[in-house]
């Protein structure tokens, strides 16, 4: 076994974590990520951003389809690129963690980018050789690799992260420890990005909606309090936030009328519209000693 | 308008709460509780603990429906006095506070046993004027009474508590205001008990069936360790702790089986057989200057 | 003695608020800000953003120094908007708060825009004055009112405010009591705007060129992370948060060039381009009981 | 020396901690433990809980004295045992920790009943010995072990214990980093279990009876409030808390009874019945990553 | 009944204040602090620093008795005016709380020097009698007054003290609350002093010889830690701390071989010789808003 | 690379250290302090207390600089005895830390007091070159080091420590991370002796003096309140503090007068005269676990 494939009991250490890698394990042949992956090879596990191109439903029946499915994808590595622009100065011999990596799609555009090292950590197996054998089919094994390791505890370096960047992975686990781990791994100076989706304490509790998308992915939706709360008590300090919720609506919106849609596209849709579901970016340096 | 009865605004201070009252004002027909209530006059908002006696549904076809429900309502009423059961000594001179007070079940049962004036706090408009009503004609309305009231935020007199309990409401507000708000009122000595469903840290995140609870109920289950956390921070010490998990799977079994079933049963039996929610009674102190 | 105005030793509680007030008193005739102010009878007290017309420079000699004075209030008046574009929804129902409000200008900004009630507070008393005199002139006297008091203990009404801002005065005071005043004042989902210097901790300590501008104004600029530490103290989460750094430089390049500068735009321009200083913006909502 | 016996200043590290060593080092005759322990080979250091049989006491004059011994030490067992009852499920592969091990009668039971490892420490060496040759005589030297290790610092590995107790040992440190090593030492969901005696803060300060105890076992008796805000700190979380103080008060007046009362009986007897000391388990559970 | 006579319910909130206030209550013909005070008048409550004069011991048996009595009372009056050097500069129109008054000895030693208003408080009703008594006899009834208080909640207005002190009273009460008055009370800038025993962490826990002063006084005695912990936590910052426990061994010397022994002598030598108890002054400043 | 001499980029973390190791590296010739150290081979990097000898300004003209320079190096070396004197007991075998040791000073006198083994940290190479060339020369190589390593982080054994200093240099670093490094090197029951300027909180905030003296040495003087808020946040607890302001004043006018005079006399007079600094001792001892 190699050294970035623990025992599994070393990684899932609760019966939930045990339930999220089993969702993963299990959802081998979700048709939305592996549609939409097939497009360019890039497999994402996260949403899209910016207005779609309404020529993509108002064109002909033939090829409807697949034009949605392109259309999601480009708006989905948008979002990605988006996330990369605020990574600040990485050079070629930082290093970089992509914190809950799916199948690898963010790492692969973030080597793209900057040629440097990037190591993915994930809790499902499925997904950690799914993403090692893109790799390998990419030619840069050598550079970008993916670990069957809990980001709450990845065993990494202290101090060795340019910069860390979690996509739609924090609502799986708590964020004082995450952001505990997140501030030792990254040098003096490192920067965190965070795209997520959390819930609006201004306009109160969890809503119905919210709880809906719980319950669909089996996570816990944090409110925006959360964030800021834990980033301030591990020495990450914001740089820039910015509101993306009104840029992501239409990728739903194009998303409920295509052929992937799974149901879950209304809460979403019902949340940000009422307003008890912000999608965040947050970008944070590492200070302190 | 009433001391007891301010603007609402005051009293709704976000756009959670008020979904929360309007679900409650909009549920005065709710079958469940009303046809529960309607047995002996004891309207509860809350689930039972105990076995219940199968012959409730091995007898004859006939008064079958009568039989359940008046089992079901036994056992909340069981469940009341148990909570009761650890309030402490409260002399006839001392004042209870019933912190999210529904249709006045748990007041009514209190004032019967200590003889003492009791006030129950609720933001459901319908749930206040029910209860006062209620109170009317049982002769009792000097001695309980309930007030639109927001319960992190009483404006009761400081110091004025002998004792407090929430029965099955906390999992709609935050845990460390709502606690802080207790501190305040409990004179040194005082005591509160709770008895509430939270999720079970032990076994990591937040579960399907949990989050099928909130969805359904439009609340916010708190994880156990919130609750001892919000305690500690707030001066409000365990003397008493029993998992009544065990005790109140009966309850749910039957209301399954029961004319009354909403659907919400399976979620909680699912939830409190795999382990994932916990039915809790906590008995605490108040210390402190 | 109007309410509004408390006796001195009140307002100033310490031999540094004391020096501070002295310090604004005494500039009654400070150039910069009462020449720029004549423009328009808009009277700031806080930088500029955006990038300066060439022109003003390039043109006759004749009028240059007008067109440089008429450009710098131009700038000026555009952070003021920007500030104000992020207060979120108001009505005219509503009442604000500008906290270190100077000469008025970005409160009768406010009032324009809103057509709402807007408080000024500064331990300037010739401060108060010269505002309430301009609030009569524009006969608002009703609506924007200016007061003599402290930021950290303002005496206004708690809960009675939709919106506050500080545009350039948290570097007299700390944070920690500032923003646990902003809490008490702010209504539940209230929000605040923020526009500061701060020193950038991911560089480390406090640089020269920061510490050359804290003896000029006798202030003392807090490190990025100590805003973000205490907003989360007091329940204040960040929705924005926008580096202004890039577009205030050339306000200060052109201020440079100007009769009115001070000597200390080459501190400025030194920290912001070496990075040691931040011009940010941050955008926070109240949450929380 | 083997690695189970550091040298002595690693271990005892304050002239309290030495003063404590040498109390128990120095009271290897003491009758009460030992004329106990000598029934049935189970040494306990903590008292016993549940009705004693008034025909000890009854009885002809002769074997009085063995009678009572062997009742006051079927108390001690009864204590033990219930204290075991809580440690939930504990397989044979898994590990456990008996936090001030004495002369190890609680790890020989807990080993008889699990079938598992134990590992006891103490800081007196002569507990040690002792301990481990019972170990040697009763053949389960490999399986149950006692360590010359303070239990601040056991050097035992990180997340390596399914469960943990301290039976009347916390009153000789600080519990918050007793509880942080505790946290240390448990995987995810271990289970802890106290029995301790701890004073009552309802009723305020420490009373004389306490002070009494305090200065007979030199020891520090912690206020109840101490217990849960240490445990809230450290992520263990309560399931079960049971008030003993009923319980254990008959124990006391058998022993005062008995030929092997020291005098301490009376201040344990005041304490418990004018209510300014508990005798209290709790059991919980250890979360967080 | 006056405005600084509250009902006794108000000031006495459990059953150890009310033992306290036995205490003192039933001590009113204690021998050693009536015998001290009609040297001159000064009661206190308190012991003394500095050398005593041998001859007062070596002299005729004759008149022994008082030259003992005067001696003791010369040291504690010694005390007390080391205790008022490190008030700073105190005015005759400021206002300063005894706090923990007994029968106001350093409260009138504290207007002979200032000039100014001074309130005590205690929680035995006989000495704030027995002290106002006083005030009425030396004519300064207008200027020093006596109030049945507890110092936890004086009742006093709020930033209405230069200066607090209080001579051996904290080991009666928790500090934080305690600090958390004092702050409230204290003007910005304001001056505490305390003169106390604390236990001494660094040789680790409780001795014998501490907790056998805390039965014979029924309260109990702080570490130093806690002191600078709840100074800290309540912007209390020290200016001055001296270690006196040097010189106070000599009073209890002296004490030892006087009429006035209690046999709590031999206590407090041990544990000031063996080093777990420091008689410590503190001198801090209130900071912050 | 000797183990005490890791890699640049590991010791200075961060711009701000960078420019600190720059300036002090860059001072090699700085006259005052090598001038002072030729008067006997002792090398402070710290200020001196004591009333200074009037005779060495009245005497003739000629010498008079030499006097003047022997006088304030007198001075200097008054202070540094005087922070020794209350390292505790200290014997041959243990171990101390003088942590940003400048050219050593301090550390040679520590040797020559207690025979015992020194370690002098400092982020300048060329000061732990100067350092280790003196110990040398003095022949004491194997028993005062200096390392070229940050405080914050030295590398340095847990426990290890028997005494730690700070003279004059705790201004650079953030406190709370400084105060975790030192809790960690000392054993329990350790000493920590600081002598620094800190700003005056009572009087306020930041002084312009003070600012001057933060911009001239590029350091970040501390308030008051923080050093005391770090220590209690560490387990490092005052036993003793003193203010020795006045007694440094002399210092400060003797070298205004001398040829050594570099201009920053003047704000350390005006800070210290006015009140808005103070110089600080406070000796603490390491307690917890």
């Amino acid at each position: 076994m190699a050294p970035n494939h623990p025992a599994t009991a070393t990684v899932l250490r609760s019966d939930y974590q045990k339930s999220v890698a089993a969702y993963w394990d299990n959802h081998q042949q979700d048709s939305v990520n592996l549609l939409l992956g097939d497009v360019d090879g890039l497999y994402h596990h996260h949403y899209g951003i910016g207005d779609y191109d309404p020529a993509v439903l108002a064109g002909p029946e033939e090829g409807r389809e697949d034009r949605i499915i392109a259309e999601l994808h480009r708006l989905e590595t948008a979002q990605a690129d988006l996330l990369l622009d605020h990574l600040g100065g990485v050079g070629p011999d930082d290093r970089l963690l992509d914190a809950g990596s799916g199948r690898g799609g963010t790492s692969f555009l973030a080597h793209q980018r900057f040629g440097c090292r990037v190591d993915g950590v994930t809790i499902s197996e499925y997904q950690v050789g799914f993403a090692n054998q893109q790799a390998e089919l990419r030619g840069v094994a050598d550079q970008v690799r993916f670990h069957f390791r809990n980001m709450l505890d990845t065993g990494l370096e202290t101090g060795s992260r340019r910069g860390i960047w979690s996509n739609e992975t924090t609502m799986y686990v708590d964020l004082l420890p995450l952001y505990a781990e997140f501030r030792r791994l990254l040098e003096h100076g490192g920067r965190y990005v965070c795209i997520t989706g959390c819930y609006n304490d201004v306009t109160g509790g969890r809503s119905r909606a919210v709880s809906r998308i719980d319950e669909h992915y089996l996570c816990n939706i944090h409110p925006r309090s959360a964030y800021f709360q834990a980033l301030a008590s591990n020495d990450l300090i914001p740089i820039n936030v910015i509101d993306l919720t009104g840029l992501t609506i239409p990728y739903w919106e194009l998303r409920a009328k295509s052929p992937v849609a799974t149901g879950i596209e209304e809460p979403f849709l019902t949340a940000y519209r009422e307003g008890s579901l912000h999608y965040l970016m947050i970008v944070a340096d590492r200070v302190g000693p």
